[in-house]
């Protein structure tokens, strides 16, 4: 096999429900396959494969250690409770091996800066398994808000993440547990929301975060429910909702000085094939103030891959750029999860203290 | 003509620029004619009546007061400035003709419910001009987010109303006047983001309004921007967020336990004769979370006439009830509009206390 077609080869470190997503992405992209799925036992790393359909050359390893010392492992996806990534994350850079870390990524940013140090020091490519960042319809709406002219500046976004988990979840789903995924409904629903917020605003990370009041936690402490508010110094601003208590609904709305992005199904496309949204630009009113004009259109974007199996293209493409042409890892992905990550816990900080501000300092 | 077919006879006091909607609001109204525009001289009555293309028979009066003595005006339209409504809302009442109010209807609820009493003592019909309340979209909503199979219960609302408005406007408008509209941004694109939360909340007021940081004023104190959280006790929370400074956007999203609503276009639709949102309940994902199931559906209202004209017919309807069947002035709509008042006046204290929590207590 040439260069130019060798795939990356994957390890997946621990058999979580998303892994059965990510080992489909993984499958579906042209330069990644799968080669090991690393359990706590054979046997349930043998079950993931045969229940999943995975080619039958897919090797079952355990324990997890198996995975990064398996010599033709170039990188691991990492579905693993919060709790562990950093354990796991830097054993797999420790060993070479590049990193596909699911998010929350850390349980604060001191851990995740751990993580990135190993990763930096052992010349390893980091990402976060944010899969709509990947989706062609990302880019399209970038291009839309950084256009001057029919979107002027970015003054407001407001993104919102509810779901409605059933009494199963709320009882027994790692992300309630504080021992595994502690950052609750904030790191998972509004871990989405605050890159979306990142997203629309360059990624220049807010000056200040306020929590919204009543967020809601449960026995053990966890957040299952909460909001806040993030203030740059000039002036723009940012609302996140995020909830495991309400129905289905991920909108992003952002407001410019002179168009509006919006879209409700950022994270999850309703259709895998393509994704839709709406933009418009210098709106106003009928004589009568009976309509509007223009109104805004709907753009529709199609999607060569789902924007997960996307998002293991691209990885896999730096993951080869490093390989075979000696290039350092890309820093973007690092910084945004960096950033996320602060901004995550800012809010956090503002929720335990009582809804006080919280300067976000980069 | 029969009494059956008698319109009821509007007198509008004040050539405001919404005034030129409302008075063809009144003549699509099947049920009411518009008698008389008065202004603080003839000649500006007149103008008026030409540049609108009113008919010939329409009266010109000035100054405002002739409109009130007028004997066959029943009802009058008020769109003056918030800080003269207490005065000719009062001495409207108190000549006995029906009262249709501009929002925001007053400066405080203290000056409102002397505006309510006044229409209580006189036996006239109180309504304010919020006119998607009366577009057929609306009651096509409520009845979805009633229904406890469909929506289960309300969890949150999430409501936002911003224009972009010009330099003349920021220097010029009355909106911005502390003299005029001291409500300013608050009053004016935050009323009808209130009047939301409150429709989808069943008008149960919330307990608590706590401002969101950074509101913006303009130089002579009145709000430009601003944003606020609203709590009920029993967990239910909303955001609202009011702009004169960033692009066009009036959305509402009401989510449920069961289902969620949403709308784009909820003050002003796009088009004057429908209006659409969208739908879901029950909704979750594919089995492998690459899509949803089910996707909203996207309902559209035909309206048989613009939502302002069936605001005037609806008052209109009331008027002859108390006119000719001898009935009691509706008391919803009084209501519907003091509690919108409370909570305004809660988030203006709280913008103006530092964004301490404000109690609401109807």
């Amino acid at each position: 096999m040439s260069s130019a077609t060798t795939p990356i080869r994957f390890g997946i470190i621990g058999c979580a429900e998303i892994a059965r997503k990510v080992s489909r992405a993984i499958s579906l992209s042209p330069n990644a396959t799968l080669l090991a799925v690393g359990s706590r036992s054979i046997d349930k790393a043998q079950k993931f494969i045969s229940d999943n359909g995975l080619p039958a050359s897919t090797i079952p390893l355990a324990p997890y250690d198996a995975v990064l010392d398996h010599p033709s492992v170039d990188a691991v996806y990492v579905p693993l409770p919060t709790s562990l990534h950093v354990t796991w994350a830097v054993a797999a850079a420790k060993k070479g091996k590049h990193v596909l870390l699911e998010k929350p990524t850390a349980l604060c940013v001191e851990e995740l800066d751990v993580i990135l140090e190993a990763c930096r020091e052992n010349r390893v490519q980091f990402m976060d398994s944010t899969m709509w960042m990947h989706h062609p319809r990302t880019e399209k709406m970038g291009e839309l808000i950084s256009d001057p002219t029919r979107f002027g500046e970015v003054k407001t976004v407001d993104s919102i993440f509810t779901f409605m988990a059933d009494e199963d979840f709320l009882q027994n789903d790692i992300r309630v547990k504080p021992d595994l995924d502690a950052l609750g409904a904030l790191g998972d629903a509004g871990w989405y929301c605050i890159r979306s917020i990142l997203w629309a605003n360059s990624y220049q990370l807010p000056k200040t975060a306020v929590a919204l009041r009543a967020p809601i936690k449960n026995n053990a402490g966890v957040i299952i429910a909460c909001g806040a508010q993030l203030l740059w110094a000039d002036g723009r601003s940012a609302t996140l909702n995020c909830s495991f208590l309400a129905h289905l609904t991920m909108q992003m709305t952002v407001i410019g000085t002179k168009g509006a992005l919006h879209v409700t199904d950022f994270i999850i496309p309703y259709e895998e094939e393509k994704g839709s949204f709406t933009f418009v630009s210098d709106a106003g009113f009928t004589e009568l103030v009976t309509g509007w004009v223009p109104v805004p259109s709907k753009h529709e974007v199609t999607a060569d891959l789902p924007q997960e199996a996307r998002m293991v293209r691209e990885f896999s493409r730096l993951v080869k750029l490093i390989k075979e042409e000696g290039k350092e890892p890309e820093t973007k992905w690092p910084e945004i999860t960096r950033k996320t990550q602060l901004v995550i816990d800012a809010v956090k900080k503002s929720v335990d203290n009582g809804f006080e501000p919280v300067d976000i300092i980069g």
